[in-house]
Formats: C-alpha cells, structure tokens, sequence
C-alpha cells in the first residue's frame, strides 16, 4: 500500500526518475513497462477516482490531472495510459454495485481499459445481450483486468443509444496492432471481443453515466468527486498529458541550448537572441495554458463540491478549452523542437520524442481543435448544437 | 464620496453605460470627458492604491486590474488613462510624508498623471533641482493636479540614477499633441517643464521605490499593497485594459454577427462554419490570456501579503507574462475583426475602434514583446541581464 | 495625352512623389485628390482595359497591376480607386458597341466607378428596365461619369439572374457617406438611384460577362486582354494595391528603424536582432506573395493569349490565390507595423496609414479569405460548388 | 545511358512509382536502396552539373530543383541524398582537371557525398596535407565513391580558411550512425578520415570556389552552369525536397480524407468546411511557396546565363529565401497532419512518415530560419555581415 502520509504530488515525484529511465524501453516495447505500473500503483494514484468504500481517494480533477503532467514529465505515453487506466474508476463507480464488486470485491488495485468509440456489435438476448467488435486504441490494455466499450444500444423509444458494455479480460483478446511514430509507450492495442454475453448490470447509456441516472449513480451521495460528469474528467486527461511533454520540452530545451555549439561557425547557440526569445515565448504559452487548464479545472472541482450540474455553455467550455490548451502546447513544442538541431532528430535524443509525443496528444479525437471549435463557437453564436461534432 | 457599502466591482459596473456612450466623444476630444472621471471617482477607484491614511483603500492588484478590465469593456481609452491615474498612488504613497501632504492633505482625491521615460533634464542646487524637458505621453494629464516625472539625476557615487520628480500643475504647462490613430480618448499630452524647482522630498529614484527604500518606504508597515514593486503594477495596467478590449470584441462580434448578411448572396454570416470557430477561437484565446493574467495577478497579491520581495526570475515573470497575455489579446481582436466586414470600418462602428485600441494596447514600452521576450529568455537561458532592456 | 515612347511603368514611377505628397489630403477629403487623377490620366493608365478602337492600351493582367501596386507604394486609397475606375473598361468593353459610344464616343478619358453587390430593384418596362437603389462603396465614384451598378434581373427562364446596369451621372446622386478608418480616401461613396430608365443596351447579365457571350463579347475578336473573365481582373485590384502598401510599409520600417532609438533606455533600435528579423520576415513573406501573384497574373496572360477558357480548377485559384496574398502582405504588415513603436501611431505618421489601409484590403467581399477558403477547398475536395460562397 | 531524347521531368516521372514503393524499405534500411539509385541515375540526373566534357548535362538550377521536388513527392531521403550527391558536380567542376579525371575519368556517372561542416584536422605536409576526423551526416555516402570534407586551412597569411578536401573511397570508413526520426533513408552516416595524405589538386578553399578562382574556375568558360555559386545550389537542394515532400502531402490529405469518418460519429471528414479551408489554406501556401522558389531560381538562371556575379543583398535573398520556403512548407504539412486523425499516426502510413521527413528539412544548418532571418534582416537593415551566421 502507498503511504499516504506523503501528499500525492510527492509521492509521484519520487517515481519520476525510474520512469523516465524507462522512457525508450516503453517506446521499444510499444506499451507501459511493468515497473512503471508497479511505482505508480504504489503511489495511489490509480486510484484517484475510485470509490471510498473500495479504499479510493475520491480525487478532484486538479490534484489529479496535476499528478498526470508530472509524470507525462519523465514519460508521455506512461502518463498517457496510467491516467485512463485511473479515469475509468470514475465511470465504473456509477455502475452498478454489482460492478463494481466484481471489478474491486476481490482486489480494489485492479484497474480497466477502454475503447469507447462505437464500434461494438450487440444483440439483445435474455438479461443483457451478445456483444462483439474490434476496439482499437484501448491505451494501457495489457494491464487491465476488463474494458469499457462502446457501442451503440438499439432501445426501443430512443433508437440507437450510444453505451458502454464492460467485458472482463477473459471475454477478449489483445491483438498487437500499436505500431506508431508517436506515443509508442502506450500500448494502445486492439481489443477483440467474439460474441460474448454481457449482463445488464455490466451496461450503462452514456446518457445516464453523465447525468448521474445509471444503477450506481446515487450509490455515494455524500462524494463530490462523481458530480462533474466522467466525460470532462476523461478529456482532461490528454491536456494534462500535452502540458507535461512542453513542460519537459522547455527544460530540455534550456539544458541543451546553453551547451550547444552550431557547426559551421562553432557559435554557442545558448546566446543567441533567437534562442532565448523562443525558449521565453514558448515558456509563456505553456504557462498561459497551464493557468487557462488549472482554471477550467478548478472549475470542475468547485461545482462538484457545490454539486451543481455544469449548464450548456459551461459544458462547451469544459468540452473543448483543454483542446485550445493542447494547441498551445504543441505551438510550444515546435517553436523549440524546430530551434534544436539536426542532433535532436536522434533516436536517442529526447527531443525528439518529446516533439512526436506533443504532437499526438492533438491527435485524439477529444483533442480535436476542429470539432471543438465548432462545438463552442455554436454554443456561443446560439446555434443548435451539430450531433454530428462530438 | 462613494457608497462602500458595494463591491467595487459593482460599483463599476453601474457606471459602464454612461461610460459607453461617452466613447465616441472621448475620440473626438481625444481626452477622457470629465464626466467618466467624475462618475468613476464617484466609484472611489482612483483611491485603489491610496493610503488609508487619506482613505485609500489599499487594493490588492487582481481586485483592483479586474476593474480596470471592466471599464475597458466600455471604453478603452477611459480606462487606460484612469488606470494610470489611479495606480501613481501607489508611487506616490512611497515617498516622503511632506509629499503625500501636499497632493492629498487638502483634496484626497486627487490624482496625478504621469511621463517615465527619462526626459527630464535636472541641475542640482541647494535643496533640490532645477528641473526643465518636455515630456510625452502623459495618459490623463488633464484630469491630474500633479505629474510624476522621469530623468537621470547625477549621482556622485552612482553616476546616472533613473529618478522621478514630482512637479505641481502650476510648473507645467500641457501641449495638446495627442492626434493619433489609437487610444485616442487618453489625451496622452505633452507636459512641458522651464527651469522648475523640485525640492528633494518630491524626488525618489526609482531603485529606492522598487525596493521600498525611498522615503516614504516604511510609512505604512501594516499595509501589504506596497509591497509589490510599483512597476509591475504600473505595467499590469495596459493589459488589463488590452483584456477589456478584448472581451468587449468578443461580444460585439456576436452582437453584430448573428444578424449580418453578406452583400453579395445574403448568406447569413451567423450561421456559418468559419465564423463560430473565429468566435470560439478568440474566445480561448482571450479565456487564456485572462486565466494567465489573473493567476499572475494573484501571484502578486500572494507576495504582498506574506511581504515577500519576488526573486529575479519572478520579476521577469511579472514584467513580461502581461505583454504576452496582451499578443494574445491583440492576436483574438485581428481574428475576429477581420472577418467583420467591410462595414465594420465605419468610423460609427465599435468594431474598428476595439481594433484601433487593442493594437495599441501593444504598442506601449511595456508591451513590447521582443523586449519581454528577451528580459525572460535571458533569465531563464541563465545569460545576464541585458540593462538595454527596460 | 501621355507619352507612350516611355514605358507605362516609368510614366507611373515619375507621378509618385506629387501621390505619395497628397496621402494626407487623400485621407482629409475622403476622396482622391483631382490631381492624382489628373497625374495618373496622364499616365494613360486609365486606359489600360479600354479597346485599341477607342485608343485604350488592351494591356495584360500584370503589365496593370504591377503598376497599381507601384502606385500603392505612394498612396493605397488612390491606387485603389484608380485601379477600379480603370479596370471598368474591361467590362464596358464587353457590352453594344451603343454603350461603348455612349461612354467613350465624346470622351474617351471617361471613368467609370461601380457598386456591383446586387442591391439594387428593377422593373421590366418597354425597352428596358425602371432602377432604383441605393449603392454603397462605389470607390473613386467623384470622378466618373457613369456607374456601373448591380441588381438580380427577373428573367423569366432563368428566374433572379446575377446583372449589372450601366447609369450616367445625370441618373443619380452621391451620397457623402465614405467616413471610415481605413482607405478614406478612395471616397467609396453611395450612388443614389431612383426610378431611371435604363435601356436594354446598357444592361448585361454577369454569366454572359464572364463568358463573352454578351452584346459586345466578339467585337474585338483580335484582342486578348478581354479572355480573361473580367471578374479575375477585378479581383487582382485589391491584392495588387494591398502588395504596394506592403513593400512601402518595408522600407519605411527601414528609414524609421536605422535612425530609431528606444524612449526608456536610448538603446538604437535598427542594431537589435529582433527589429532585423522582423524586417527579414516580412520582407520574405512580401516577395513570396508578390511571385505568388506574378504567377497567377502571368497565368492569366498565358490563357489570354491562348484564348483558353480558364477551367473550374484554375478559375477557383484566380479568385482566391489574390485573398491569400491579401493575408500574407497583412501579416507582414503587422509583424513590422507592431515592432515601430507608440510614435508610429500618430495621424503624420506613414505607418499607421498603412496599417490602417492594409487590414482594409483584406476586408473587401473578395479578399474575405474565409469564402476564398472554401471556394478553393470545395473544388479540390471534389465537393459541388457552393452558391452562397461568392 | 538514359534516352535524352524525352525531357528530363518526364524521366524522372516515369521512375517515381517504384521510388514511392521503396519508400518504407528506405526508412528501414536506413539509406537509399540501390534500387532507387539505379533508377536515378537511368534518368542520368545525376550528371545535372557534371560537365559536358564527361558526358555532363551542365543543367540551369530550376530544371535541376524542379525534379528533385518530383522525386521528393515518392521518397524525401531519395531526394535528398540524391540531390546531394548530384549537386557536389558542380563543385568538382571547380576543382583541378586532375581531380576531375580521378573522379570522372574512368567512370563518369561516379557520384560524391559530402560533410562539410569544417571538422576536419589537417596538417600541412609536402605537396598537400595529413588529414584526419569524423564527419557526421554524409548523406548518399553509401552509393559514393568519393567524400567531399569540410576543414579550416591553416594560411600564412589569412589565418584559418574554410576549406574542401575531396578524398577517395578506400580513405575513409562509413560508420553507421544514422539513426533518426526522420528522413531515415538518407543513409546520413559518419565518414571518419585517419591520417590520410591529401594532395594539393583534391584541395580548394570556400571562397576560391565561391568566386570561380579556383584551379578549375576557368576550365568551362562557355558553360553557365557554373556562375552561381555552389553554395545557392546546395542550399536549393532542401527546399526542393520539402517542396516536393509537401506537395505530396496535399494530394494524401485529398485521397485519405475524401474518405475518411470521424470513429465516435461516423460523419464524413471529406464534406467538412474545416477540413477543406485546411486543404485551401495549405495549398495556397505550398503554392506560393513554390512561385518564391522558382522565382528565386530563375533568378539564378538568369544570373548564370548573363554570368553576373549576385550583388551582397542578391546573396543574402538566395541563401535564405529557400529557408523561408521550407518554414512555409512545413506550416503547410503540419496544417493537414493535423487534421489527418489518429490512423495517420501508423507506422504503415504515410502521412507520418511526410510530417517528419518535412520538419527535417527545416532542420538541417541551412534552413534554419533564425540565422537565415538574422542574415538578411542584416544585410536590408545597412548593418555589417555577421560572421558568426553562415
């Protein structure tokens, strides 16, 4: 067990350097080490958002997703996958208490995978129904016991009912199919799930799980962390990943320039006016971006503590300022990355999986800046929301 | 006097409408109408950093520049010259009693304006100088009985020290020469000093106001208002202003967009695509530039309050964070105002006096981002500080 | 008579000064000056798009517009006027040889100015049309003696059909409404029209404009400036004056620059890094907009000379290469004009009038990158067009 | 030999899809496959600026450019390396007939690689020089026979001079260091020299090769080719690369996202107006990238072709206008990677595999944008060359 004398942030600096020794070994073996598990779960952290009554911490968003850009510090893809692995307690603790049971009864370290785009095939049957797809991109699979998918439910009145099925590791197979230029570490398989049977209380709509309605969704009335709804939570995840990387990108970038030399002319490149302006202009934005998250995250934690449910606009905000964060970051990233040099393109070179890693934390479809756009200058503007921006 | 009862920021509020219709007429007197200043002294805002000896009110910076924000939002130019104003207590609380006597101990509120740059030129005599120049840019110097003023004293030790007298509106005449493009309603004139004598309790040098030092420096022991350098707050005012601008644009781009059609087709301009991602764009940015700002702000109030003087690196923070949070503001105002069209060049249309204004915002000394970048990226590349950069 | 011995772009070069010396009183009437017109008459540039017949020039697209951005280079409101007044004739040219007498049979320095968004309302009548309306933005409209105005013609096949009217001077007032910030002095003023006559010989459609097939569409089967669909021609004129305020706003920041020194510090800003690459920037950006625009304008003299009908593909970059342009030669405006401190900002400074009228040249229907971008991004996508996107 | 009675363009073209189709081999082997070598050198552009003499085609720069962006569009590092190793003809033109019979005598279609940073550590000796060092990033130098080598010259008179020598073969050893993220397939490995003789006639110094007073300087005096200085066509090499690289990449972005679906929604990518402005944006921007770099190069064809040395400021614009093409060329790429989706993170796609190799190109000593701004910014602002920015 973690020793929680020690605040969280702590016990999670104290990991870093053996996570970041590993950081081309996740890459080569194209998921998280086990070590890198091992240290974290010795932190607690993986069990931010699990329920009291399971040991949990019933984390707010801010002290988590703190947590999350200091590891993403030392590994992006570690941070990446170890910070989904964790979100998912917050959607299971709204499933029913037979869930989580079966998920925490015997050992509450367990943590779960997910793929949550619609990609499920289902039949209703007697008591649940038969369930299969291929689910790509389930980050941090191989240490997870179960998986959250998504498919979308045929439901009588409100036909096609986007829902998320959770199948125990022995209904699927991991195909190892991550083979990427970025974010390599993170083991982001593919889940195959052949006509298996899930029970109902292993089943929730997306709908209730964000409004609370589902069969757990009142089982801990006296905890704020489950009021703001889990999809805020899971796409905090991704900035908070992008901010660690600039982050880490900012101090490599001072550790090397102030030793580099440029070649032709054996100029030291670390007095350079251009030099010194990028690192200030990128550690503004980066810091402009972390203040604009810790912000919206704050947020969060204010109106879970007040337990008041965010309205439409606070909904786009939340929805889509981690997404402008991200960009930011990834500015960030490239003023700096592009003033390295040649040497930075090494396979050795940190920068250079900082730059790839920076970049793919834009890549999600949560991180999207073009959908997100068009979800918030809608809600602004007065339009209808577009369903098919999401 | 003006009804504390109220939150200041109520108070404010209460009096932007009279403060918006005043704008254009500010532009065209290219001074602040005396009516804005009565209605804002009526706030008591100009007394924000006065002493409450003479009933200051001894303002935190975030309280104070979210105000000053506020008005923005009404009018820039208002807010820009009373900014300034109101912030020259701050300095002036730091010199000697006799000083603070003569400005405040018959009329507590009045106020002074100001011209930093060190275009003074002094000759020492028995008790003080003789003190002549002419001096630009002096935001509101209308509206003040006093003006501070900058120059090079000669110092035997020290040789050239930066200082600031303090000169009374009887020994300076005012040349009205602020024709220009932007911020026009700030009646930025020219003063103009012939051969005045400054007795030595009105000038302190600036390294003696930066370090509490100066005369008047430990007048006030129990007040944590003073403890933050005066510069930063002086320099926290064009931004707060340049964020005002920006938030005003923002809503007058929605105001205005929702209802526009385009010439050519009648298309209507609100509901298209590329106009709600400009608006949702330059809302992040802005929501950016303001979380960066106030968690600056706060950094600051934090440092007076445990009275703390910031480190090197925090001062360099502190004096540049502002000028990039105004690059984003400027970069959120050109996004949206280019895409107004053509009739939002009116000289009747707000559109094209936010535009005007916002750039200036960024035109200031303290603006200047290639200054601010390499004050920062000098320190934190661990260079030494350049003194060229001011 | 102008002297046709020197080349038109010499005969330009010598009439810059007195232009560049009236840019203030441009702006003051809000109008072009009469003696720029007279200066540039003398030139015979006005006659560029006119018929051999008439003794007009029938130059090429970028033997013009090289011109009109030189001419920028001095005042940008006058270039712009002047370049519409002049490229007129290539529409003119394209209605009844009865028109083209009308026009140029007295007189053949005769201008024409325009308005051409179809706002105005028509009625069939025997021989022709009953017009009124009220014309916005007709530039240069004080010294022409016809405009050519745009309504959406009843046809009983075709139903609303895209059509222009050409209305003498007899036929309607100017309305002095031209108050604006940006290109004042192109005195783009409203033509008031009501209820007159327009016969049928002064009327063409836009589709048979842009295809030849008007009344006067083969009366110069020899020539082959008329080829190239006269709305391209139109279009080059805001991108060829917006190239002009450009380059001069490049050497200005040089003259200002060199002898620059900073108000604070005395500090020369012509020797500072950033001022340099700043200056680098633009200027690369600048002269890779102005190759982008020579290549398109040779293109178009290549299919002129050719007689070949541009394709979907290719008339999709003629309309909106010059937008993209527009937005690198703002950009590059702005990088300089924000780096030229608050002295730059004052009503005699150059620069403020070329930061003003160079943000102007991006906001004219067709410089609205927003529409070009979709324009352009549809064709290559392989969508339909989109008719609200004109 | 290659069929010279079809244009070299055409040539090339025929070749790219086996090219394209050894573009993944390329990256794995880590060098050029000798495949696509072989391929090249049967289009004979490898004697581009081999003298006719050997059988040489003496080629101007834009034909050269434009098929080395050709080849790019199929594979970045064939490009590259190949570009580099046909351009070092034109250095060895300038060399002694000696060196030119060692190199082209027996075998004319012999190619070189080069490394030419000044790294080596030469000894002055009788009749040449010992000379040893490890030269990085020798792109090609797999397929070449000989290894043009960057040293500073120990002079009597004029200190350390910048200079090249040529070294065979069986000289040196390639060390297989080229490990990197991106253009893989360059094969840019290590060439280390121990102790090797050196005579005079396989030595020349930069700026004898600069200005055509070199041994072989006068050898060709009927040929053009050889008046623009070697270093303005090595540097054309990179931005023709990154031209051809991001012009691919906008034909990929149109056939993936034609028909590509958002996972959570299904909606189409290919009918979204974000989607299209993108593909617009980056178009209009490679497009105008590619009209500044042909302009650039006609320019030194028509340099060449008058055998006019460029002025100090003409050098200024070719040394660094390419690296301003590259910056927008990978602007341009980013825009649509972006926008591209996860998938095109896969190692199988393509799209990965053009954002790395295009950042590459704007990472190597001659694209770098801050000395290439810094340069010319210098050279328009009046101020002195600064020999510490090659």
């Amino acid at each position: 067990m973690f020793d929680d004398t020690t605040p969280m942030i702590e016990r999670v600096r104290a990991v870093l350097p053996q996570i970041a020794a590993n950081a081309s070994k996740a890459e080569e073996m194209r998921q998280v080490p086990q070590e890198n598990i091992d240290l974290l779960k010795g932190t607690g952290l993986h069990r931010a958002f699990q329920p009291k009554d399971y040991g949990g911490l019933e984390m707010a968003v801010p002290d988590f997703e703190n947590c999350i850009a200091l590891i993403a510090t030392a590994c992006g893809s570690t941070a990446w996958a170890f910070s989904l692995l964790a979100e998912h307690a917050h959607q299971i603790a709204l499933y029913s208490k037979q869930m989580q049971e079966e998920i925490w009864g015997d050992d509450p370290d367990t943590v779960v995978s997910s793929s949550i785009a619609p990609y499920g095939k289902s039949q209703e049957v007697e008591g649940g129904i038969r369930f299969s797809g291929e689910f790509g991109w389930s980050s941090g699979c191989d240490h997870g016991q179960w998986a959250i998918l998504g498919f979308l439910r045929d439901d009588a009145e409100m036909g096609k009912v986007y829902s998320f099925a959770i199948v125990p590791r022995a209904d699927y197979e991991i195909k190892d199919t991550w083979y990427t230029a970025g974010m390599r570490g993170t083991g982001s398989k593919t889940i195959v799930v052949k006509d298996a049977f899930v029970p109902e209380h292993r089943i929730e709509s997306v709908p209730a799980l964000m409004t609370l309605t589902s069969a757990g969704g009142d089982l801990y009335p006296d905890s704020t962390t489950y009021h703001v709804p889990f999809i805020y939570v899971f796409a905090s995840c991704f900035s908070a990943v992008s901010l660690g990387v600039a982050e880490r990108m900012i101090q490599l970038y001072i550790e090397r320039t102030q030793n580099r030399v440029r070649a032709y002319t054996g100029a030291k490149v670390g007095q350079s006016i251009p030099a010194c302006m990028r690192l200030a202009e990128s550690t503004h934005q980066v810091a402009a971006g972390r203040a604009f998250l810790e912000k919206t995250w704050e947020d969060m934690r204010d109106h879970a503590e007040r337990r008041v449910f965010p309205d439409e606009t606070k909904m786009a905000f939340w929805r889509t300022n981690q997404a402008y964060a991200v960009k930011m970051f990834v500015a960030a990233v490239d003023r700096l990355f592009e003033a390295s040099g040649g040497s930075s393109w090494f396979d050795d070179a940190e920068g250079q999986r900082l730059f790839r890693d920076a970049h793919m934390t834009a890549a999600h479809a949560y991180t999207d800046y073009d959908i997100c756009a068009q979800i918030l200058g809608r809600a602004l503007m007065g339009l209808e929301p577009d369903p098919s921006l999401f």
